[in-house]
């Protein structure tokens, strides 16, 4: 009967039964902070005082101001939205600061007339909204090494995030500016001392792509692209051009040097993999992780995130048993298109050893690969686009490794 | 061809015609941020220098510590997430700093065993997200006023705001503790000074009634409950109890302040409404907005907000002509149950004096009313769940003005 509830709830419980957690209760004493006021209202919220261990961690390089990434929390977030402060970052010569009121959006090279916008211009325009992931081509690129590296999932696989982006279609900014019909690309520049560059395909500019003012409701972080951002969905993190003052209409790539030298993949054949662009389906297991060993048998939850640069995520499948038997887990709604999508599976584990995976599968049927599978088509240069199925092995004292299975 | 290209993308243009804003584009000067290394990575982030006026406003009672409310600008928002640090606040008795390792949260009452749960023991079940609005009871009260009141758009109706809240179905807690399926209440208490209590139906509570751990992502915020609240879709504000540590299945409901004294609408009879729990559909235009009167006749955006209690928005109608024709706005993706939508049209202003409203309509048929027709029902004397058609006089000027139309 009680069975029978749960199951109707919908919920993918596994073999949750009742106690999983909790402890009878006693009658509570009142806790000291329900006998005096609290603070006051703030006019701009922050974390818990508590929760000062869930930051971004910085991984830059000394030579250089402002060069690396700072990659996100995921072992310590839940759902599919990341907040604002702790958006991934990558940046090549730092974060401009940059006055809104002076900055310029250019859109020039084959169009009717050249156009440059300032903020106030762009606010005349019609807005959508894209809530999705960015996610680093380099992201995951650990998985490339011939050992497993030891090290939380958040330094492997935390360059994406997930915002509600909002802005103008970029159809409309060129539409304005009357870009040839035939021209083939659209360089992308960013204002920051690297002037970052970068060469996107008529067909998406003039698809879903957006320049993006807001992430989630408020205008986009600096260190996100503040004012303007390029927003490309489904499409890796390079094109997703920050502070964005430039596009161009040409009709060659600008062949830059980060889609050339980087974000292409040498593979097995002796030739590069490049303008590779979408970013193909991938899932993560993001708790339990390898700081937090499992105190003992019983009941899990096995959480994670899933997402695909072709659309929708249908399917994440995961196993308790390094590969042998799959199940379904359950999918939070809502399940979006090129989105990150959570996904969670109620476990009970006895306490013997084992290995957890999981594996996404999209709309387009694309199935998240094995690591041989996707070694074996691309051979061991590449350096990015590492997105083969993720193996943690639980031993019996409940520490977690990362491991190849 | 053109006007079929700009049809073809799907986007509710209005009747925008090319440069609406832009000017003819020169040779871009490299800013000055562009010639220097930008700053470096952070390990939280914060919004730009250059938005430190897009805060929460504070209006707080000075005789009681941590009364009163905090606004959400909405005026200064887009997209339909609400970033955590500007959420809208209403505390009682200000906001408990709580140790997580130290709070509990408490089943019982009519129950076969009466449980307490700590932090760690909810995470041992399984999580689901509701990306939907909580909206205060009391906001738009200044709808009661005789006189329109004038001040800005956020101030009267910024006590609503969109996150995704996830955490434990609150049927999983309940079925653990062996809940009385006759019992038709559960009384939620906050750890707060106030001991905020509120009445659920057991209904609701089984149905779709989270107790959440995260928002957006992260832990909740203090200040919106941390480290437990409880988020009930569609319902209003006051049943989303924060700093939750107490549910207490009940026959009766606990008759408490927040939903006797207010909370309730005394009507026309002279009786009471009581209870009424859902919200009901609403919408109002954020942009543009008073603070910022129109320079002038031309292409505009008209933008806001909508939402229903009671499922998904189907339509927002807006008329720029004070109520004499209507034409459907766009509707921006994803448009969920229970949630914030946001609405878009694009509108050539011609300079002339004109009222600008927005109209509601839910998948339950729902059509947000006319003041005259809210007044009709509800009578003069109630003071929340104030959701009439909201209107926006603009003068010869630009300047703009809250009216009654």
């Amino acid at each position: 009967m009680k069975r029978r509830r749960l199951l109707k709830s919908g919920l993918a419980l596994g073999t949750l039964t009742p106690l999983a957690g909790a402890s009878a209760a006693m009658e509570i004493a009142r806790p000291p902070w329900m006998n005096k006021p609290g603070t006051g209202f703030s006019n701009y919220g922050q974390p818990s005082e508590y929760e000062k261990a869930v930051i971004r961690w910085i991984s830059a390089n000394p030579a250089v101001t402002g060069n690396g990434v700072a990659w996100c929390p995921l072992h310590a977030l839940a759902g599919m939205v990341t907040p604002n402060g702790l958006h991934f970052e990558r940046h090549h010569h730092g974060v401009p600061q940059i006055d809104p009121v002076q900055h310029r959006l250019m859109v020039d090279g084959q169009v009717t007339r050249a156009l440059s916008f300032s903020m106030e211009d762009l606010r005349r325009y019609p807005m959508r909204s894209h809530l999705g992931f960015i996610e680093c081509g380099g992201n995951s690129s650990a998985g490339w090494h011939r050992e497993p590296v030891q090290t939380s999932v958040s330094y492997i696989h935390g360059l994406v995030s997930c915002s509600e982006w909002c802005g103008v279609p970029l159809r409309v900014l060129l539409q304005e500016a009357g870009a040839a019909p035939d021209a083939g690309w659209v360089i992308a520049e960013g204002a920051d001392a690297f002037a970052m560059q970068v060469s996107l395909p008529m067909d998406k500019a003039m698809d879903d792509t957006l320049v993006a003012l807001y992430q989630n409701g408020e205008a986009v972080r600096p260190e996100n692209g503040y004012p303007l951002r390029l927003v490309v969905p489904g499409w890796e993190g390079v094109l997703h051009v920050k502070w964005l003052r430039r596009l161009h209409v040409a009709s060659e790539p600008a062949m830059a040097r980060n889609e050339t030298a980087r974000y292409s993949d040498l593979m097995p054949s002796g030739k590069a993999r490049q303008f590779s662009f979408t970013m193909d389906a991938k899932s993560v297991i993001t708790s339990p992780h390898s700081a937090a060993p499992l105190p003992g048998p019983g009941h899990w939850q096995i959480s994670g995130l899933a997402w695909s640069g072709r659309g929708r995520i249908t399917r994440v499948d995961v196993s308790v048993d390094g590969g042998r038997s799959w199940s379904a887990a359950a999918l939070t709604d809502p399940v979006l298109a090129k989105c990150l999508t959570r996904f969670q599976y109620g476990w009970v584990w006895d306490g013997k050893p084992t290995i957890l995976q999981s594996r996404a599968v999209d709309e387009s049927g694309y199935v998240q690969p094995t690591r041989e599978t996707l070694l074996s088509a691309r051979g061991h240069n590449a350096e990015f686009h590492y997105n083969a199925i993720v193996s943690w092995a639980i031993d019996a004292d409940g520490a977690i490794e990362h491991v190849y299975a």
